[in-house]
């Protein structure tokens, strides 16, 4: 029996996560058979079935790779010093999150991929449990910040450090949504947004 | 033959929309068959099919309503005279959105429901078109808000209002995403949060 190298194991078992990745992102998991997937991979069902027992491996691999690739985003960013403003940090995210993308797909793409793994989230509990343990990890991490942030007296004290962290995961959250919905919307956008924000004096309009 | 009453009719029918939207929420469009539909509404496959030709109406006529729930409370905030600060803004439009919540789910259902149209829209175009009017028309109330925003002297006029209407709406975005897949994530974080990013002097950390 020929003996096939662990590279090819793992350029094979890459070759189709990215065909299925690109038919999830799409189609979403249950727009999605593996009759499509082998399709798009180019390989027979023989082939595949050596690599993933089916879809919801197929799921699993590609959701852990999403949790990791923005759960480590989000991390790193957090890990400057000194630590970056709002909309610096949360530029860094976008950018690290979407660019040179998950499985070569564009960045349209891949933000459609993440909100098909909210979906599936939803009604999956290991996703759920994985996902859960990652936006635990990351607002721990941005509650540092905001209190690097109030430490150096640029912030106000009078509300929850952990509100502020989930205000700007949302935001985080809310341009994936919106890349994915309509496409169009650069790292660049959050950056402006967040510093008009900032500049906000509410005083002035009550 | 028995008359029946328009009032009957419409009761009938938002009893269906009401199941199925209970089942959407928890188990997709695509993870929830007619069948659940009628397992979960109590009545006969019969009496269903009256109302709806099958699940592409059922998704629609609840999609359209999503949509137009949540985009009556973005505009609905928008209109008002002077115009609220982002913070009590966005407060109104997730209260208006989730609370006494859409085919009576509760808030965390109701946030479920907003994903599953989300994932759904990307495959589907014409509930594509249908957001992607919604979004215009926000964008552009939003826009008119920012400019209130500056012409009373509270923001800055150095990034384009259309980036400071389009964070927001992300905010918002966000938060739906938050409570619909961890839950427990009250207006008042987002609230609070927006707080925190407005007082942020971002001079003093760098």
């Amino acid at each position: 029996m020929a003996r096939v190298s662990q590279e090819h194991l793992d350029a094979r078992r890459r070759q189709i996560l990215t065909g299925a990745a690109r038919c999830f992102a799409g189609n979403g998991f249950h727009g999605t058979s593996m009759q499509d997937v082998l399709k798009e991979v180019g390989l027979s069902a023989g082939a595949v079935y050596r690599y993933f027992t089916g879809k919801e491996e197929l799921i699993a691999a590609i959701a852990a790779e999403a949790f990791g690739r923005i759960g480590g985003a989000f991390e790193q960013a957090a890990d400057l010093t000194p630590p970056p403003a709002p909309d610096v940090l949360l530029g860094r995210v976008l950018r690290g999150a979407l660019d040179g993308g998950m499985y070569g797909l564009e960045r349209r793409a891949c933000a459609m991929l993440v909100v098909q793994v909210w979906a599936e989230t939803m009604r999956n509990e290991h996703l759920a449990t994985a996902l859960g343990e990652g936006y635990a990890a990351m607002r721990a991490a941005w509650v540092r910040l905001v209190e690097a942030y109030r430490e150096a007296g640029a912030m106000t004290s009078d509300v929850p450090a952990d509100d502020v962290a989930r205000t700007m995961i949302a935001a985080a959250q809310g341009f994936l949504a919106q890349e994915a919905l309509f496409g169009g919307v650069g790292p660049e956008v959050l950056e402006n947004g967040l510093r008009g924000l900032m500049s906000m004096d509410p005083q002035k309009i009550s």
